[in-house]
């Protein structure tokens, strides 16, 4: 067993964080987080979690309950996770920061989209919790920078076409989708339900955040710069990313030599299953579950790509890929603790 | 490991089956029926299951596959169940039958709501099946006639102030709110999207083929006839049922003297959790869950009592509950492939 | 011509309020106000009216603009249009307040709802702004108080059966079913889109401050003191409410002797209307509209009685009505401007 | 005030039609044909329509009442449409066809998409309802081929750009969202509620029925022939399209640039509205309006045009462009009946 701490847990990340901890066969949860309801008990704020634990959220960084933890998870803002993170590894915890303070290996790009960064000297020590392409160096990481939702829906659509030197690096074009938690419970106007429910809008066109995100990794993939164009969307839904990949080929292919490659690419990567030709994935098929799934389109016409990827952004986008993380670090079981199926419907 | 079938495995119930069936550490699957997809594989008919079994849909009752297992579940329309149910009892299977067919006792009342019934020898042999209240005659049944979703929450919110003799038996109103999924997976002009999003209706008003369930169930209890007025309400959501139950006490008490003849009165029964005293139950905090959630108000001026009862209908109130029925059945840990937190948000 | 100005513009019925306004043929909106998004364009907070007005949003009770209005709708919070309306009054505005601040009678059922009543001395003056059984008072009014959303449903569902002596007064339950915008466009964590999607659940049950607004209404309508029971439920959708409101009938009766009841005393009211024997409403076939739709059902076995009553909540239960009682007040055409037919779907 | 009937009246868009040409004030409704609902009252059927309209639906072309027509909306399905069209063409009505059957030019590319051609002789004196680009030719024809929803969304987004050679011919991809209704009222699994509520998915990638309509169209603007990709998305709410135009600019350009060829181009048009620079056009926005929203975007690091345009795909979408369309033919207001402000929220 091992002993787990969730900082920033009563946001939407922390409390799936709860949930999976909770439901882990090798984990302990030992202490969890929340200046907002600081000494109040999980399960009176979280009725879902009542009779399963017995917690009380505590200050951040309040000695006691942290001390005993091996493992620690934040799911801090921005920002404030970069504050933490250092004296958490000087104090040798394994942290997973779901946040996108160390995911950035130029604090220029940083500063771009966040603002200055506070701790630049540990930007060359994390690694990029894309699990599937990064396993070997999580085994032995001590900081994790877990991925944004986007990024690894984005990521683990394009990485295989890009590897595989399949589409021009210029023609990139990621449409992306997602559902409101992936905003955050913060009660700000833009996510009042009636703001968002019978409507879908673009956002940030353009100018995410997490645009450098999957120019870094997918310039890695490619061993090249790459720019792409990223444009999210607003879905009325609580759970759920769709990206919608463009991105033209070098050569002429239809859609099963695609899938040959992508199935050979992911052959051992229980958590992304590859549809079969003609079918397109709906996030409703992965929804509370840390599945990635995608499917592929080839327009004989334009002898364009197009690549579908769906994930739920809480899981793979998220606490799952975050444990999934953990469960290599300790040696566990890959799937230990986030083996659920999907809810359906 | 036991073996078990679910008959018409393609409903919204049947695919709950499978999911839960699939992540039992006891069960094995060994057959799936649907005539809709009869020779298709599940996973590509939904695809949420792609990867993990590999089985076929096939015609209801076709020997084979059918023939090895020791449970069978029946997510069979009403009337197809009565029609395959003699013969599975027959072939000493262990049948736990999710339609109506085996709930009421009486024939009469079957033929009243539903049609004349075909095998009214098997009514008197039947358990029904709702776990908390009936676990003792479960484990030996061979037949469970497992609770309809409206009943479980109106009975579960109702037996102990019943039992207990809290409340005038002439004076209960059972006002109950449903998610879209109670009605099924039959495409109809009802069950639309864009019939149901957005509005809020009540429907079968007075003539709800639940009501006869609920007063056999709630009249055991009291040992007495019960008439109740039961107003179901369809409400644009996909999972989860809200009974907001309404009856005269019979003497003054308060909120907190009814929440301890609750607490006592389910305190062995890990799936029915009591809110403290001021808190109201929502379907958000059961869902994906087998936990029933109940909360008290007494009206000080009244002396009217409130039960607040809430489920996720497809699992303590379906599929949730025929696996809990079974793991008493079986003798296994009756949370056992039951056991999943709810899904927050 | 009539000159109107709506303070507090940009909350949910404001802005119901701008729409409404501009597409009735006899009003000119020459001032709106809003402290949030003060000196901001109108279309350019809401470009939903882009093109079609040229008004910024100016502080509250700034004089310039507000001055050559003739009448004044307030959208303001509780308390906040108290402080407004005396200074409006004096300066011989005709006011339709829809805050709750002069519809209560009673200044202490005021303050044990809500607050201390900063403006006790025009309680008396106030005309209910229930149209349909105020409509003479309100010919003359100076001070409308506009009813609430909850108060609107219940009373038009409620009243005829009051007031024909049906139903015994101690038996009255209204079960009632409110969408999100009910609680405003305040950015609080209980609205948020993933607090609300895909859950119901009953809050404020038995203290909402609502209460006393039906209970003095109908006690108005019965000659007699009235207490009910009231329970409020928050639906997942922007608009709507439904009222399942029961009652037990003093004699014996059937849904037809009831529906003829109604059906004649809402005989001139063009925005109520009786659904059929056997039909009860949905509050989707009144979204975008200003109708009530009212069902009934009478139970024989108990001989309990059910009126259902649907409306928006942003029309019919709040800014709809607001004009409909202006349109009363000039002696327009009383459907004037609020004359549009439901949005299906 | 001229007579106009309604084949097909009992889908979504037919529906819509009836609400229009009630709010219309120059036309009366004097025929609506249902197969479905064959001698049933309107409003008995749908009951928003309650109390407004005094007519009975009737089996298609049933003499009588289609006979005093002089204007016939058609709603029906494609396929049907085109079996009918004929003979009222013979008998002298003015048409608007809101089916797919005279759309397309070329016979060869409707039986590619749909199926043979029944009538392709008309196929040539049919002009496509696009009002904003086809006005002149509107005016005098006797059969209009109103446009589909994904076409007139995508059109409206991208002809200014094609008419002013902007953009790359080769480079258009056009990733679209809809909502529900756009897969009209049949009772069909993949419309059902549960089935669409909490995801989102593509469909039909690639080969949609739409694309030959956009091509040729955009053809037409750009004097060339064009081939695009067209991506839907279906989105879990009733009402509203968005479409996210992707295009190579051919030179360097601002927004800004953009925006005012676009604001030159439409000046006129009283429908479509253009987004000032940096914001981003909701499908909330134009719900319940006729209006099309565009808001653009260049990405200066690729020099990619985005152009996202939005409608309400049963208004701009269907029924309103059809009454637009009307309104230009009998030489009325253009926004008579239709110029409803959005519903917000």
């Amino acid at each position: 067993m091992k002993k787990v701490a969730i900082l920033g847990a009563s946001g939407y990340t922390g409390t799936e964080l709860i949930r999976l901890v909770l439901q882990h066969s090798q984990l302990e949860l030992v202490a969890v987080s929340s200046e907002k309801y600081a000494r109040l008990p999980v399960q009176e704020v979280f009725p879902a979690f009542s009779g399963v634990l017995n917690l009380t959220f505590h200050p951040l960084l309040d000695g006691g309950p942290l001390q005993s933890a091996e493992y620690v998870f934040l799911a801090l803002p921005h920002k404030k996770a970069m504050e933490v993170v250092p004296s958490l590894i000087k104090r040798g915890k394994k942290v997973i920061d779901l946040s996108a303070d160390f995911r950035l290996r130029n604090p220029d790009s940083y500063e771009q989209y966040y603002q200055k960064h506070s701790a630049p000297e540990l930007l060359g020590t994390s690694v990029y919790g894309l699990t599937e392409i990064y396993r070997d160096q999580i085994r032995n990481a001590q900081l994790i920078a877990n991925p944004g939702c986007y990024p690894t829906a984005s990521l683990l659509s394009l990485i295989p076409a890009v590897k595989n030197d399949l589409i021009d690096l210029t023609s990139i074009i990621v449409d992306a989708k997602s559902g409101v938690t992936g905003a955050g419970r913060n009660p700000v106007l833009p996510s009042l339900f009636a703001e968002v429910h019978e409507g879908v809008k673009p956002y940030k066109v353009g100018v995410h955040q997490h645009t450098p995100e999957i120019e870094q990794e997918l310039g890695s993939a490619a061993n090249s710069e790459i720019q792409l164009l990223f444009t999210p969307h607003l879905i009325p839904m609580n759970r759920g990313i769709l990206v919608t990949a463009y991105g033209t080929l070098k050569k002429k292919m239809t859609a099963e030599d695609v899938l040959d490659i992508y199935s050979t690419f992911y052959k051992d990567d229980i958590f992304v299953r590859i549809c079969p030709a003609g079918a397109f994935p709906s996030t409703a098929q992965v929804k509370g579950s840390n599945y990635c799934d995608i499917g592929i389109f080839v327009d004989p016409r334009s002898n364009r790509l197009i690549v579908m990827g769906v994930i739920d952004n809480l899981l793979k986008g998220a606490s799952g890929q975050a444990l999934q993380n953990m469960n290599v670090m300790a040696g566990f079981n890959e799937s230990e603790g986030i083996d659920q199926l999907p809810i359906v419907p």
